[in-house]
């Protein structure tokens, strides 16, 4: 990890807003595990069961909580909330390539853009008519921005991201490349014969604080806007559907596929490779498991699953056969119960 | 929505061939659902539960089946098919930006490229020696078309759309941003201690009037061609190995995922995040349902399925304890009911 | 397939290295499955159970193992590993376009960057500073390489890659389109509210001789980098979570999705569509059937599985309701194999 940025622990805690105990001249220049941490190094105890590397971390300085103050001899960063605090730090220490604050010469910007002085917009970059950027938004090269397209302040467009027309993005947005949005929903109505394009009529909003993974899709709406939600994260290669709606800070995993017209509430985790099936509605707070499919509306918040557990093949083989008769299975068990209960025994 | 087109009714019916009861001057200026139509706004009754919502709704006219003309108050436009005419209309409103029938100046056309007079080429898109586009066709910005590489009538390739060498593609073939076709089929033939790549010497045929979703990936033939035939419409992040055939007017939803040599049947439907394991055939009007493995030949019509549904993940957890125990259950209850048989009672 | 490279069999036999019987002056055109083979082509059999197809064949001469040679009256090129001899010849054969050996005019190269003589960058292709790419790379039309990347020798980017800064890639890489390696892990910590970004302060590592498919994303690492080891081969949508590890020579097949963290053994095989949940270890050796959930540690070499076969969507139906009751169904069975063993009979 190459890292330019150094602070002083006594700026770090200022920054921070945490308190410190220890040396504030003592200078750390990036972040490492318990395990990997190396002088000039801050580390971080969140998960509990590594408290036992404390004893031999070779850190300068631990993020750490006031529970495991008396078992730590570094310097000390004091937090009820480590992981958090560790998040903003890593905040501190990035070092990733600053933007121009220029629209570079062979950016192709239409003459009926609108773009805030201060924009960067990458090399051949490709900015449509009507769209209109804010101030502090950076577009990565090759990125294309249709016609008529809204991006907010502070927005971050990685390299050879694809907008279409007519889409708004709020503030602060993240969209990591080879991200697609507004790209036509799935619809066609099948005549008999073949399948009658349904033009896409409606786009796509995401608000404020949306960050978006690497080739994710997010369809625009049939009629009406498929919806991001503020807050919401989203993985690398989600496949969201037209006319979603997903509901504020809610987690979408990578590789999720959500069919069209869900609507997902607040706070939700949908696990890695999980998929919705089209048409219904999951409840605030629902988390589903890593590969499940959402078959049916979910109006309870709780934790979700689908699928067998791994095991060797052979033996999977062998159930996968029991599964194939399973109802056969259940309603021999009952005749025998039946039975029995007739038997005097 | 953004919608400056507008319609009379008069004129609707005759465009799209259908029997109008009602006001042929009043103006059209969208569609909408039954439930949030305004006036102005064309709904539409396909799915017969929602025909209670026309008692409320403030649309100007509705496209409607026959039976159902008596419950319905306002403007009709009449048909058997109404989900069919709604596709057609949704035609007719799309304001989508249009082409600009010209080559932009940052576009890199090779020499020996061909177009026709009235090809749409973005700015920055490359288009390779030998590639050949025909009327009408529309390459948008960032698309790169490969050496030798065929573009039918009436094409559209939205935004950054990579097509490999060699590839075909019929007339009015849609691509939307991101997709990728004609990369190299995964074959690899392992000598012991690594894997020897097996160049792949095929290419990728795409019948007319296929749609393909935004970062789908239809892969090149290791020796024959991969062929996509006519009318077949495939959602996002789909993929698509080396050598498949998909037959016509099939319809492949969001992030399939097919393996090699595939032969999939006409007018059958995967669902999505469905997948299909290698080499095998798959009948004319299959469906299978979403999130399901199709691990072994189908040879008739019908619905497939795999996988469990969802359940909440505690009970669902002791029952997957149970599946891994499922041959031996299985056995038992086999044993209990010998037993029984030979158990005078 | 057009073709044009023709070779004699004797020619073919040197560069292969294999014994020929038969004319060494037979021309060969290309390479086919000894079904579609016509006279100037090279078959092979690799599969035993295609061994009756030689009767019919076509070819001018096929590649075959000792024990074959009997039942082929055709030339032949004789080898232990006819799939592997296949493989060769298959890039013998190989007529994709070749490289330009130039920076294209319109690409844009930062002054910093570092380009050995020979390298070929296509059009719109973009360089940022301090990249370094060494001898014979070949940078395809639109890709963008990030800022203090270095590309080693021999690679190949096709269209529109996207690699972010301070990527590593070793020598003969190859990249195919729309993959995406660099882009920020998936990494957030929840402060009650909403998530707070971590900086992704590390990068990717990708070693010597690997693959990449198309619309492939690699993310980079949190603290320390993520890690392709050399000769492993991914095919295409597979993602790839910030700060694994991928072992030597390890098969990836087409739309695996790995979480953050998890550390793969060298020579496992992913099979299609399969899925491994965070932070677990894998053996090597292991093989995991399509679309899978590895959803704990393998230590042991061996194929595991998970799911259920495909079988009819009624039957299906039924089945899934019971594996909702299978814990109660086998505590059910146990009661009964209980008071069975308590009753004299």
């Amino acid at each position: 990890m190459t890292n330019a940025k150094t602070y002083t622990l006594g700026t770090l805690a200022e920054l921070l807003q945490v308190e410190l105990i220890g040396d504030p001249d003592c200078v750390i220049d990036g972040l490492a595990t318990l395990q990997q941490a190396s002088p000039g190094k801050l580390g971080f105890l969140s998960n509990p069961s590594y408290a036992k590397q404390l004893s031999n971390c070779k850190a300068s300085a631990v993020i750490i909580a006031p529970r495991h103050i008396e078992a730590c001899k570094l310097n000390k960063l004091v937090s009820e909330t480590p992981y958090v605090i560790y998040a903003r730090a890593s905040q501190l220490f990035d070092n990733s390539p600053s933007a121009s604050n220029t629209v570079h010469s062979t950016a192709v910007v239409n003459e009926y853009a609108e773009l805030a002085d201060d924009v960067s917009i990458g090399p051949n970059a490709v900015i449509e008519a009507d769209v209109v950027i804010g101030p502090g938004s950076n577009i990565g090269p090759g990125c294309i921005v249709g016609e008529g397209s809204l991006i907010g302040e502070g927005c971050q467009l990685y390299s050879n991201v694809t907008i279409y027309h007519r889409v708004k993005l709020g503030n602060r947005v993240v969209i990591h490349s080879g991200a697609v949005i507004g790209a036509d929903g799935f619809g066609f109505a099948f005549d008999g014969e073949k399948s009658v394009k349904i033009a896409q009529l409606g786009s796509v909003q995401i608000a404020d604080d949306v960050e978006v993974g690497a080739g994710t899709t997010i369809d625009r709406g049939a009629l009406d806007d498929t919806v991001i939600e503020q807050g919401v994260k989203i993985d690398n290669q989600v496949q969201i559907g037209h006319n979603c709606i997903i509901g504020a800070h809610s987690v979408i995993c990578g590789c999720v596929a959500i069919a069209g017209s869900v609507v997902i509430g607040k706070y939700c985790v949908l696990g890695g490779a999980s998929g919705v099936v089209g048409h219904i509605r999951i409840a605030d707070r629902v988390k589903v498991s890593a590969m499940s499919l959402v078959s049916q509306a979910i109006d309870t918040a709780g934790t979700y699953s689908s699928g067998t557990g791994i095991m060797e093949t052979a033996r999977w083989k062998k159930n996968i056969v029991r599964f194939r008769q399973l109802d056969d299975i259940s309603k021999r068990l009952r005749s025998m119960e039946n039975t029995k209960k007739k038997t005097p025994e």
